[in-house]
């Protein structure tokens, strides 16, 4: 199941990005599971990692590689997450890096190894060996929609985007693909997405700007409140455009609002792909004393069991609502002063339902695929939102046949 | 579905409690709904109340009419919880202290008030007036078998537990009812306990005991994370067994005992009737920095929807009980001396699959109706357990289809 109809856009290539996919057979044959993005020499590459302490051996060989050398290669595949693999996960994850540099000519730490996929079982690396050169030689700038589908897992559809702007008289193009299906399953290691663009940047920058990216998108998107092993985000920046962006230049806004914008979409496509989704929830924050005020008590609402399987049963439950924001951890929280809204129709207030409210208009705010839940807790200027998607049967039977 | 038999076991009187229940109508008839338990003159009553932001007006009216006089009543309701109701509520909840006052001859602030049941619709004070006459006339000391059953929702089964113990060279009683069906429903506004002793405290004592009793059991169990607008525990000591305790009475650790372990009987009890529950979960924590870190790593394992999935399904994996040890906030969790056992075999170590793990073995450990899972952090000697309950179709469907 899947909220909507959601095709795949147009993906612009990014002048200084070849990439392409391959089917290698990692865990079954016949599907595209390898897929490669090579970056002109002199890119630069900022990427967030999952904060579990459970962290998959990619995800430290690629944090390792991108601190100590220039990337030139993000090397995917799924079917297998490497994670919880030990030793012998490293090393094959280092393998595969080296086959990788061997055939392209770079140093094996100008590769960024990312997995995705089930846990706990070896990484074979023979699939990779037979599939690289073949891969290798026929990358090409234009195969963004085959890499959105070769980097999927249990995925029911690619997810990408693309953005662009003027910046110093010249276009910049932003390009991006995602892959997650829950915002976590530790089990299917979840959350992969990679973008890139033309632009350069003034050192420090591109971090920055995939941080705070990251931090209002996909950090604010869950679908069962699990984190996982795998997670990653990387920004690549080939500059090959010309444009060079700095902290004082006019366009930064712009191009922040373009960026944050892409992952938002990216952030949402993986809610409305999320396992056994419905519907789609978008629960905003506001009037909150701060933004992690707000956020917290959005995830608290977000993952409720209650609330999510209100939402799949089309209940405008106003009490599961209430009771979430007030478990939510603000302790001098004024429970008269909070409002509660179903797209701009008022449902609770005064610590209970409104006086205006009546069951069918309410029931209306619910009855489509997508959901929008206001909060004002009535205590400052401060606000987020958090998106997640309802709790269906499909959900627990996704979950618990996976393994079976 | 719940997990096991679990026959009410005898409730042995306690002298100075004297109770009944009755069929009042209040949202469905034929079926009790209206519990009065009468304390003895004299008799002291510790209480501890839901943190939720969102209480219901009978909870605040409790904890006001505790603060001002001495208990002589509990009243207790199903079928409404009167909560989020607003003024009207706080009438209600009022009014019907008032009733039983007048009939039974002691102070409106004598009667401490307890509601359950659906969320956000008046409480109707008339099936009070017609069913609390005949109430009144009927209680007796033996009837705590009816009450346990007076006071269910959603239940599958009446929950209760007696201890008795020596003290001062007497025989002092101990026992207890419970309701709930989820660590919180709040529509159906969810766990209320009750407990009554004929043992007598120094000031202060008994709400010790009972702040370290539901700190270790009812605090320590979670259906799906979410809390009810309207838990409340109370125990009533009505000294009539002629037994005092003191901080510096020898029996007192064997009465802690016998409170903790009542208290953890009806604590199980509310997860093994959770909704939808087959199989229920214990998760032992050891080796942690402190209790709240062990508190914590429990708490975040028996919420994970992917491990509670996975329960669900038989399916001992290793992976997603690893992933959530992993979110649980431990940021220097070194993550090579995590251990995790079912019962006493050993699934995951250094960050992956023990060597000797075998899937048959471990899936052994997961077919029965009680699961244990041990997880050793390897950072210390603090210890927490936290009991819950698998995820099931049947727990999505319960909370999908209540309101209509």
């Amino acid at each position: 199941m899947a909220v909507g109809d959601d095709p795949l856009p147009l993906l612009r290539p990014v002048p200084g990005v070849r990439l392409g996919a391959a089917e290698a057979g990692i865990r079954k044959p016949g599907r595209p599971d390898l897929v490669v993005l090579e970056l002109a020499a002199g890119s630069e590459v900022a990427a967030a990692f999952t904060r579990n302490r459970f962290r998959a051996a990619p995800v430290r060989l690629a944090e390792h590689h991108l601190a100590v050398d220039e990337p030139r290669y993000l090397l995917i595949n799924t079917g297998n997450a490497n994670a919880g693999t030990g030793r012998e996960g490293e090393r094959a994850a280092t393998e595969t890096c080296g086959m990788l540099a061997a055939l392209a000519g770079c140093r094996p730490q100008q590769v960024l190894p990312f997995s995705t996929g089930v846990i706990g079982e070896s990484l074979p690396v023979t699939p990779f060996r037979r599939a690289l050169p073949g891969l290798l030689g026929e990358l090409a700038e234009d195969r963004w929609a085959e890499a959105a589908t070769g980097i999927l897992t249990t995925d029911t559809r690619p997810k990408g985007a693309s953005r662009s702007l003027e910046v110093d008289g010249r276009t910049v193009t932003l390009t991006g693909i995602a892959k997650g299906a829950g915002m976590i399953r530790p089990d299917m290691a979840t959350m992969l997405a990679f973008i890139a663009t033309d632009a350069a940047f003034e050192p420090g920058l591109a971090r920055r700007l995939l941080r705070e990216a990251v931090a209002g998108s996909f950090n604010r998107i869950t679908v069962d409140g699990d984190t996982s092993t795998n997670d990653a985000c990387a920004l690549a920046a080939t500059g090959a455009s010309g444009a060079r962006l700095r902290s004082d230049s006019p366009e930064l806004a712009a191009y922040r609002d373009a960026l944050q914008g892409l992952c938002g979409d990216l952030a949402r496509a993986i809610v409305r792909d999320g396992e056994g989704a419905t519907r789609m929830v978008s629960i905003g924050v506001t009037g909150a004393a701060s933004e992690a005020e707000a956020e917290r008590v959005g995830f608290t609402v977000a993952e409720s069991p209650l609330v999510k399987t209100a939402v799949f049963a089309g209940d405008p439950n106003w009490g599961r609502i209430l009771a979430a924001v007030g478990r939510a951890g603000i302790d001098d929280l004024d429970v008269e002063r909070v409002r509660i809204h179903l797209d701009d129709y008022l449902i609770a207030e005064h610590g209970g339902r409104a006086a205006t409210y009546e069951e069918h208009e309410a029931a209306t705010r619910m009855a489509g695929e997508e959901v929008t839940i206001g909060i004002d807790l009535g205590r400052g200027a401060a606000a987020a939102t958090v998106w997640t998607c309802d709790l269906s049967y499909e959900y627990v039977r996704i979950n618990a046949e996976y393994r079976s």
